[in-house]
This record gives C-alpha cells, sequence and structure tokens, in this order.
C-alpha cells in the first residue's frame, strides 16, 4: 500500500491560541490537568481552538491466530467467533460501553477461522481463515499484509466522523502483540509477554519460549512490514493500515489496549507523525503495555485495571474526550463572568 | 443533631451472588478490573444484584472562610460569590461536566460572604456571612455546625435520585481541610498542606505556618465535630451532615477531591460506616489528597491532576458508575451467548 501522508501536529501559533482560550476559562490555572492537555491535542490535530467531537466510532477487527496451536492462549480458539456472534447480538461488554459513550460500533472479521456467511452488521474483510503459525512459519505473506493495510485503510475513509477507537478480539493476539513489541523495540520477551486472557505464571513462560523460538527462527526479519507479517495478526495489520489514513485524515485516534498499542508501533515505525494524532485510552494491565506505552511517550487517560480489549478502554475514555472539547467549548472567561483573577502577589 | 444509623453493607450471600453475576459475564475472569470492584459495591450498597444508577445528582455547598485574612490564598474572597454566580449563569467547569454526564446540579450558600437576595437555582441555607478566622477563635459555634450538619441532612433527604456526589467552592477551604487532615489523622501540617488554587512555595509555607499556629492555639480540640467545628467550614460542615444522612439512606457517595474528603474524614470518625457507601470518584493534584485517600483505604478511579473542586472529579467519574451498572445489568454470560469458558488446563 502507499503510506499515507501524514502531517505533524505542531503549530506554534495555534498551541498558543489554545494556551490563551485554555487559561482564561474560569478555573485555576492548570487545574483540569490531562483534560487541559487532552483540549491541546485536540485542538493542534482538528487545526482549531473549535474543538468538536464528531460522529466517534470505534472498530472491532477480529481474527484468528496460527499460533494458537502451541497452545498460547486459556481460552479456545473458537471463542473468536463467538465473541464476533456476541458483538452482533448486542451481548458483550464494547456494545454496553460504545452504546453508553453514544459511539457507532463497526466490527470488521479481518481474518476468523470460521464461516459468517453473509451477515448484517458484520464488515466482511476476511483475509484468510486466520494467520499461519508464526512459530513455524510466516503468519502472512507480504500480499496478505498488504490486503489487510488498504481494507483497514479503506474502512476508516467510510467513517463519517472525526473520532476513530480501535479496538480488536482474536484469541492468541496477545502473543502476536508481544513478539511484534519485542522485534519493533528490543525489549525482551519476557517484558513483553503476560497473561492474556489468564494463562497461569506456567502458561506465560511458555508463551515466552514459544515466541523466542520464533524470534530466533525468523532472525533478520526487522522491516516494520516484515515484522508485522512474520508475527502479526490480520487483524493487527488491518489496525495498522487504519491508523495510517486515520491520522492522514486528521482524525483522532483512540488508542485502546495492549494489541491496539502493537499495531501503532508500527505505524509509527513507519510514519512516525502518526502519534501527533493518538489519544492513549487507558493503561491495560497486560504486563507488557506500561512499557509499550512507556517506549511511546503516550500518557494514558485511565488506569483502571482494564484487560478486556475489545476497544473497551477506548469507549470508557470517550466521556473524556468530550469533556475537554466540551470544557473548552462552553465555560465561561474570567472576564466573561466576571470573575477575579489570581491575586499578583499569590 | 441525631447522628444517623448507618448499616455496614458487609453481606456474604450477597457478595457471592453479585461475584457469580460479575464473573459469568463473556470476559475473562477479572477483566474489567476496578470496574468490577465497583459494579460489586453498587450492589452491596444497594442490596441487590439488579445494580441501578438513578437520577444521580451533584450538590455544591459554597462558603467563605475567615482565614482568608491570613493571605492563605491565591485568590481574593470575591471569588466565590463571583463562581456561585457562575454556576447560576452555567458558565463554569461543573455546569459544563454536569450537563454531559446528565446529571442534576444543585448550588448551595451555605456561607457565602455575599447576598444574593432570592435567586432563582441558589438553595439559601446560608448559617453566616462567612466563618470566624480560626487562626484567632474558632471558625463557628457548635450551634452552627449543628445547624450546617442538619441542613445538609435535609438537602439530601429531599433529594429524589440514589447517587449524590459532592462538590464545593469556598476560597480558603484547602486551608480548613489541611487542618482537618492533621487533627483527625496526626499526618504533619507539612503533608497537608499544598497550593490550592495556585499558591507560591512561599505561600505554601505561609499557610503551614497559619495552620500550625492555630492548632496550638487550639491545643486540646480533638472530638471530631468540635474539630470541624474549630476548624472547618459551613459548606464542609453541610457536607458532613449531607454524607451521614445520604449514608442512612443507602445512596452512592461520590466523593470528590481535597475538601469533599476532608468533610468525609470528620463523618467518618462519627460514623465509620459510611464509607462503606462511598466511590472516590478521583485523586486530586492538591498534595495533600493522596495521603488523605490513603488514611481512608480509597481507591480512586481518575487520576486526572485534578485540583478544581466543584465536584468537577464526580461529574467525570460518574460515566464509570453507569458503565458498572451497566455491564452487570445488560452484557451477556458465557451461557446465554454460548461462548466457550477458559480452557481447564489453562
Amino acid at each position: 500500500m502507499r503510506i499515507p501522508t501524514i502531517a505533524p501536529t505542531a503549530n506554534p501559533t495555534l498551541a498558543a491560541a489554545l494556551d490563551d482560550a485554555i487559561n482564561n476559562k474560569t478555573k485555576p490555572l492548570g487545574s483540569l490537568g490531562t483534560l487541559e492537555t487532552l483540549a491541546k491535542r485536540l485542538g493542534l490535530i482538528q487545526q482549531t481552538t473549535a474543538v468538536a467531537i464528531d460522529r466517534p466510532a470505534i472498530v472491532v477487527f477480529a481474527a484468528d491466530h496460527g499460533v494458537v496451536a502451541e497452545g498460547i492462549s486459556a481460552y479456545p480458539q473458537d471463542v473468536t467467533w463467538q465473541m464476533v456472534e456476541n458483538f452482533l447480538a448486542d451481548g458483550a461488554a464494547i456494545n454496553v460501553f460504545a452504546r453508553q459513550s453514544g459511539c457507532a460500533l463497526h466490527v470488521v472479521d479481518a481474518g476468523v477461522h470460521h464461516d459468517f456467511g453473509a451477515r448484517d452488521g458484520l464488515v466482511d474483510r476476511k483475509i484468510a481463515h486466520g494467520t499461519r503459525n508464526f512459530a513455524v512459519e510466516p503468519a502472512m505473506s507480504a500480499e496478505q499484509c498488504a490486503a489487510a493495510l488498504e481494507h483497514g485503510a479503506a474502512i476508516v475513509a467510510a467513517l463519517p466522523g472525526n473520532v476513530v477507537g480501535f479496538g480488536e478480539m482474536g484469541i492468541g493476539n496477545t502473543t502476536a502483540a508481544a513478539a511484534l513489541m519485542h522485534k519493533l523495540t528490543g525489549v525482551p520477551v519476557a517484558a513483553c509477554v503476560g497473561a492474556g486472557t489468564g494463562l497461569s505464571p506456567e502458561g506465560v513462560l511458555h508463551k515466552q519460549r514459544v515466541i523466542e523460538a520464533a524470534v530466533e527462527r525468523h532472525e533478520g526479519v526487522d522491516e516494520p512490514l516484515a515484522v508485522l507479517a512474520t508475527f502479526g495478526g490480520f487483524e493487527i495489520a488491518m489496525m495498522v493500515g487504519a491508523m495510517l489514513k486515520a491520522a492522514e485524515l486528521r482524525k483522532v485516534l483512540l488508542i485502546d489496549g495492549f494489541i491496539v498499542t502493537s499495531a501503532l508501533l508500527v505505524a509509527a515505525r513507519v510514519a512516525p507523525a502518526v502519534l501527533d494524532y493518538c489519544v492513549f485510552a487507558h493503561c491495560s494491565d497486560e504486563a507488557g503495555h506500561r512499557r509499550m506505552l512507556g517506549q511511546l511517550g503516550a500518557a494514558p487517560l485511565l488506569q483502571l485495571g482494564l484487560r478486556l480489549g475489545e476497544g473497551t478502554g477506548a469507549a470508557l475514555a470517550l466521556p473524556l474526550l468530550h469533556a475537554a472539547a466540551n470544557f473548552l467549548a462552553q465555560m465561561a472567561t474570567f472576564a466573561s463572568a466576571s470573575v477575579s483573577e489570581k491575586s499578583a502577589d499569590a
């Protein structure tokens, strides 16, 4: 795929105008903390002091992973398609939280090992019935990877709003994400792996060994998109394409947990300016996520010990985006409300 | 005032039923983190597994503090009444966030140093035109304190819903709250004081010295309600009465920042079971708040570096209460959605 041209958001004049607008609101200087940082970021992304959240959407990309053959997940592979059915039936956590946050929800079959047939509400972009097992061969071909990137870009291009939240479902995908993290950051595999959906400590160690052996097998694969094709999943690759396109279109990227952030690691290696468009929803309880966020210099909005995926953290953080936009748009200024400013000698 | 009878919420049978309901939802065990803890707490407060958030309200109590004569605030005292006007004109941060969260907002004049006259939207429970200066004499009389407690209780008793968020406005009230914290917890004054609305380091040191001198002057005042009368504010005393009544009525108490939590310190000394009814909205950036929360064993939902007061943290946390109630009420179970459970050998 053509790598989108992503413009950095830096704009000193606009940044100063945003600071002024924020600081003139009737509140002590800086007293809205992270929400002030967030409002400024939204303004820089949208290139205006008139920040607005317009028709936010969460897109959940689902796919299966050949590496489950190595016994690296606490749940059977069938749970991927069963959870997709649960999304379509409105029964999963992301359905509840997206609805509560007034957020559209799109479910994409990026490569689930199951035949759904034509289904209302399911976006069929299936690349294959799951990736191959990266413990023995590359997870996907370069052509499959390119197709996934293109589909992701097209899905985002068709969204009407200006905020895209990313979510995923795929039994085995914390293993793929941990491998990507190791390859793209150099952090030791042991610090990248976690319990996923609930492995025992022995299970986590086995997962670590599987990744370490695979990294050795695929030695020399270092270019970001080659790493993605070798270790990634179709849902992860589709998110990479979606993220790059969303940033090109100057949308806000609302980044969820460990797997979504692993896709962003790839995207940021391809086009570093994508990071200017990101809002980090939360720090997951999955072991490697904090360090992954640290690698990206990211300050997540929420720390709720979530480790569910699906975009649930993104949906839960959305009210904070609204709050940032709303205080900037709706609060009175010291002048408009005739409130005294801080004493000069304080 | 009569101290309300507050029933502890502990109920092993109900707790087990809540655990079952939470664990059968289609998600890995424990993967909703803090939201699961919150859902369980809401269930224990409401004595049901059918948790519901009904007509939440935020009550902002405003009052002035005689101790401002000591030069302990970055803003002039007039800002208290000016911000009350801002609340009534819908221009403050709490107006924006309460509206966004679909939450009723009530503004109470507990003792502002200003004559508002009869005003639509302002609940007039003025005890006096501000407290006296606790650096030289007790802030209020025992009778004034009792009246404030009674008013707070009556205000909460008249609310229709089952969640009460607490907010406050009062130039100088971080000084009162820091004094209460020191007296009720024994934490050194230096670790209780912070910059409030924006003091310089020298200003914070002066504030510390004022409190230390006042504590010495009022030596021997140790009974919680006497401490409240000596160092507190009318808005703080009214919140104490409101909190005790809210817990008696089995409402959820949504606790905001440093000043609101100082009122809870008093309430918890009078009736420890009040803590069973509390949800801690956020950890404020005001220096002493983290330690104050620690003293109460509280785990706040948000860490956003807020230090604005007004109940803004409570309003911002309200969507998480809805999320906790909604996942419990609306998510499918493994059985209802025919999703496979965790492998036995994982």
